[in-house]
């Protein structure tokens, strides 16, 4: 495609919370046009839509929808399918949803719509700038010129794009999960065991980053260590007594410890 | 301190493994004197040695030692006991051990030495260099001559030196324990669930290197996303069912997703 303009897309964007507020500014900065946003709360679909250029704010789902290439549904999972099935969708619409745990086939109710998926692995938090070059979008169409579109799209956005089937975006989105989720809450419990302590959580950086560094750069399972893995008893038992005054987080440290040693 | 010349020490060295063999260099380019490298597998003692100017292997624990400033014990924890009994220490010698999870109490039984502890808050793995100035190093000693011989030597190595007592150096072993090996385990299962779905381990990296950022920007409890988090029923269901072919880990996921939502 070099020496070629880039293609251009008209986006319709459902949603103006913590993926939209990020993905308007980005398809903008790509080159595409927002032709409008809308929100199930009115202003934050102003205030998405006040930042970018010539981009209205859809005020109701009844009326006939602006023409646009690719209409994508930055909405919760749980809005994705009532959104769907309460919009009279021009025939052949595009239309994408943004959701890692949403099969393609919650587009079947809809069979006048060319269904996809443009899923970003990454977490989405206010005031986080996202670095979308580096966001791996995964695709999935129903249709072979929807998925062209689609790769298109986010082609222009980052420079991590596949394709992937249903069931591959749910498993990548379980590990997403173990990877995120699960491991952001373990830095809550260490955190506030420092704080216990009247330690600050900045010391453990140095440990977190290296900790992170090392399981990048080698399978995890291969270089676990600590008193688990080395099923050092005297120090389990010694940690289970220090953590007596959370019973939750001393099941929860029962059971990661009982699932590292099963991995031995 | 500053335009006086850095006090060399003179450091028998116990131990030649993960902990050691990274410490010994660190040392020398202290300006230290590593007098004696002795571990319980003589071959590693010699490579370890050989690597350090002027440094001899101690080959036997029965003749009175060499003279040394400070005695390290970089051996694993469940080592630390017995070496201390095994060996008639110079009277008022310096002795301190690098465990978390050992109290300066398991000096109590050498009425004659000089008890300390210098706890290096890292993981330590073959092949991986270790950045000693950004190493917290927690000091406690139950003598102040001692405290300050083993805060020098700490400062000498890094710039995150503490005196930490064993009930905090144990909370904050434990919380090391949450932050770097349950974590480094959830990585190894993301991993394991990519391969499953024939994905490679390098995609998850940008959201690793996010969550990680976010979590020591903020507190980690206070930026918790996913389907935990909010309550979103349909999506753990699915995750649930992703997992069926890893009862364990299945059982894990719920009980992590139990822990989140008991902080919300």
């Amino acid at each position: 495609m070099s020496g070629l303009p880039r293609p251009q897309l008209r986006i319709g964007l459902f949603g103006a919370g913590r993926v939209a507020s990020q993905l308007g500014p980005a398809l903008v900065a790509a080159g595409h046009h927002v032709v409008f946003v809308w929100s199930r709360t009115a202003p934050t679909a102003e205030s998405l839509a006040a930042q970018l250029p010539g981009t209205t704010v859809l005020t109701t789902l009844a009326a006939p929808l602006p023409a646009a290439d690719v209409y994508l549904l930055a909405v919760p999972d749980a809005a994705v399918a009532p959104l769907l099935s309460s919009i009279s969708w021009p025939a052949g619409a595009l239309v994408a949803h943004l959701a890692g745990a949403l099969p393609l086939s919650i587009f079947e109710h809809q069979p006048t719509v060319r269904g996809g998926v443009l899923y970003p692995l990454q977490t989405f938090s206010p005031g986080r700038a996202i670095d979308w070059p580096t966001v791996p979008l995964c695709i999935e169409a129903n249709d072979l010129t929807a998925e062209t579109t689609l790769l298109d799209l986010a082609r222009s956005l980052s420079q991590h794009v596949r394709r992937l089937d249903s069931a591959q975006r749910l498993k990548l989105h379980v590990a997403a999960v173990f990877a995120n989720n699960f491991t952001n809450h373990l830095l809550g419990i260490a955190e506030a065991l420092l704080a216990e302590a009247n330690l600050p959580p900045a010391l453990l950086a140095p440990l977190v980053r290296e900790t992170v560094d090392k399981a990048l750069a080698n399978p995890p399972f291969s270089v676990q260590t600590g008193p688990a893995a080395r099923q050092d008893a005297p120090t389990l038992a010694a940690h289970q007594a220090a953590l007596a005054a959370h019973p939750a987080w001393q099941a929860l440290y029962g059971q990661l410890t009982a699932s590292i040693q099963a991995q031995l």
